[in-house]
């Protein structure tokens, strides 16, 4: 079995930072980088793009809403031609950061707002889907999950990988409880790594309902800016590692 | 004789326009797009690409110092990477959005005070001209006609194409009068058509101090956001054909 | 009979513009001036109030959801606590400028999507007029007329303008139709005038039903960005002035 | 001897954060909340008003230029009456936020190159100084110890507050080594300690030439963003009680 680590790193604006931690580097296997409209000044982008070069990691596109105060969390309603050229030019920004260290981008997992939207918005996955495969069809799009979001994508011709997250609960339709909602981000450790071994080694996951639902994913996500971060993500890295499983990137789990 | 005839169109943000008329590209060979840090949203900057490529117009990058309020019109001082990077940013941007229309960039103009510094500051020049190097080899860094930003262009290795204005004024010393300073922008049609006569046929321009001073150009330059912009370049344009001068792009001038 | 007008005027951004005419200024009674998060930037501001006090206008804040990119134009969802304090900050922002200029604040509009929202979502609708009333409980929140948002700020204690639109169309609920719906803005002079009429005659509006509503206002806008708003403010205030309508400022109409 | 402890407090921008810790308001008597240009957010600057409250530290503005990509730190070179629009938009959207809570503001500090480039341009200082008085001129501005600019705002009939910076080095001149000078903050605790002794018990401050220069203060500073902060300005404090220093706030110092 093969899987995809991966998280959100390059989101800090110049000297605002989310809580970004370098050694993160040395266990996930595919970083998303924000392109600035919720976080990722052009520097934050470029010294994140050398840092994932040298330490080996894959690299995506972690566009937003435009909502730099909200940091992308806040639900927005953009026209279709609109949010398309959203996601060019901050996907194109991030192609001319990662082209000049001679690097590419594997795949693009939009943030916050916009992929929670997405997983329950069929009209608003379509046109991201739409977008991503316009852009450059060999470019991944990373969707939650079971959800109607990566079947969308699917339908619409899009290389899609599923995103499973170690460390949020479900519920028993498949979605993330919302991140509002108290007990939502599971921050102890053996409950996260519970949910990690449930998930690879019997693709199933259990839902605040109480129940137990079924899951195929290509990539895990834990979040990067929480305190103790970094030793959740080692924890996870070496849970995988001991299950046997291959950590690599989305590049070599869904060829081409 | 060759010259391309430029102007600034795709500064609008959103609904905050800059007072752009589309006719203006029946009569240019050459637009510099903004690229969003100081006009140029996503939605401005895909639609004057897609009208580019109706009109048959060459595109160039018009990336500024990120200050919307200002129009980056306001002097800034920046770090060297922090620029580099605010450049490859926008141009990046620009790219995507070209690539999708099946178009491409053929020339860079720094916007603004980030172009008439680069006049004066020669480390700034040094760091522009490095910067688009870097980013694309192939792009031409339009600027100021005798200018030392042109020459550091040139000493950096870039492809540099020169530029005149047609509605600036000019002091003894080849530098453009600042905008700040009253008449500086000539605004009497007669006066800008004399100007691009003497520039065409004995490649000289007149001082504010009343002397003249030889001037080589590859493109000539008006302001698209002045009351009776259209009408203006419609007269430049039509007096270039008149004195025999073929108006082209400057991928036809300057040869790779 | 009295009756305000008024229209949104201080919306541009530094050199990006709404195309925004003085002359307004002769016929309006108040102005909506943005307060930096749609439009309006510190320098917009502080002039449109040193004209509103040349005028004899009387001064509105525009405030906005943060989104300067979609001119404050598409929905966003954004908490409570967050919303209070954005519309804290912009108000304030306004006030130190009228304060300045030894003028003050009649009123407060929420712009674009904001007041579109509170008109269908009542909970927005109480955080808005909680949040004005905190800040100044004598500022006037001006809400659409015959509608939810007006009866909610009626309930919160705030002091309600009711509004109605001279060149929009309603639908039998008394709603604005949707800007982006075709036909919503009416630009015929004639039907303008007409709509005035039936509702300072009659109190009555006609929908694109085809039927008539009742319609009790206290002021009535017009948009000040449509090509030939300047002449068909102009219109409607001598229609008013001819129907023997007392054109006068808000704070003569609703007394404390 | 009195002397105030101030901190910058309150530039966190939503989820983008500096490194603030509540626990600093244990020990400092002024704080100086970001007005949303370089950070402080809307609800960042309440929610520090609302802590500065509970914790009785006197509250000051801490305008920037409009640079949020730069955290305030990059030099603009600003027409003045926008610099000075700019000042009262800031300014007054605090005023707003400190006006609800009860609090009023007791100073105001330019931030980072604002503050900077008034301590070396008198013409600056000047336009800094009439826009502090013209909004309220019993708001102390908060200035460089020893610099023209403090002599300038006070020229200008500005109350003006002397300040020192426990962890910044001095050049002979007065003036702070600048932050991009390798070694200009000071990091060591107990070099902290001698320079903030040496400035209470003898009004002198070493330079980096090896010097000594006299230095007359009301206002100690120290950052709040570095690695240990909390400690630090806690040392600080516990410093100042025990040379028997009375730490209060500003307004108890500087008489109306």
């Amino acid at each position: 079995m093969k899987v995809d680590l991966n998280a959100d790193y390059g989101e800090s604006y110049g000297n605002l930072k989310v809580g970004e931690d370098e050694r993160i580097l040395n266990f996930v296997t595919s970083i998303n980088i924000g392109c600035g409209f919720h976080g990722g000044d052009p520097t934050t982008m470029r010294k994140i793009v050398q840092l994932a070069k040298i330490h080996n990691v894959s690299i995506g596109a972690h566009p937003s809403f435009p909502d730099l105060m909200g940091f992308g969390r806040r639900e927005m309603k953009i026209e279709e031609f609109d949010l398309e050229n959203i996601l060019i030019y901050q996907i194109g920004a991030l192609e001319a950061m990662v082209e000049i260290e001679g690097m590419e981008i594997q795949h693009v997992k939009p943030h916050g707002a916009l992929y929670n939207m997405a997983v329950k918005d069929k009209e608003l996955a379509r046109i991201i889907s739409r977008a991503i495969k316009k852009i450059n069809k060999n470019y991944m799009l990373v969707a939650l999950a079971n959800s109607q979001f990566a079947k969308t994508a699917e339908d619409e011709g899009c290389r899609v990988a599923y995103e499973a997250f170690l460390d949020r609960r479900y519920n028993s339709k498949g979605e993330l409880v919302p991140r509002t909602v108290k007990g939502s981000l599971i921050e102890n450790r053996e409950e996260i790594l519970n949910q990690l071994e449930r998930m690879v080694l019997y693709q199933k996951i259990k839902t605040v309902e109480g129940g137990e639902i079924p899951i195929k994913f290509h990539t895990l996500s834990l979040h990067s800016d929480t305190p103790g971060a970094v030793e959740l993500i080692q924890s996870a890295r070496e849970k995988l590692d001991k299950l046997g499983v291959e950590v690599c990137p989305l590049s070599q789990i869904i060829l081409l």
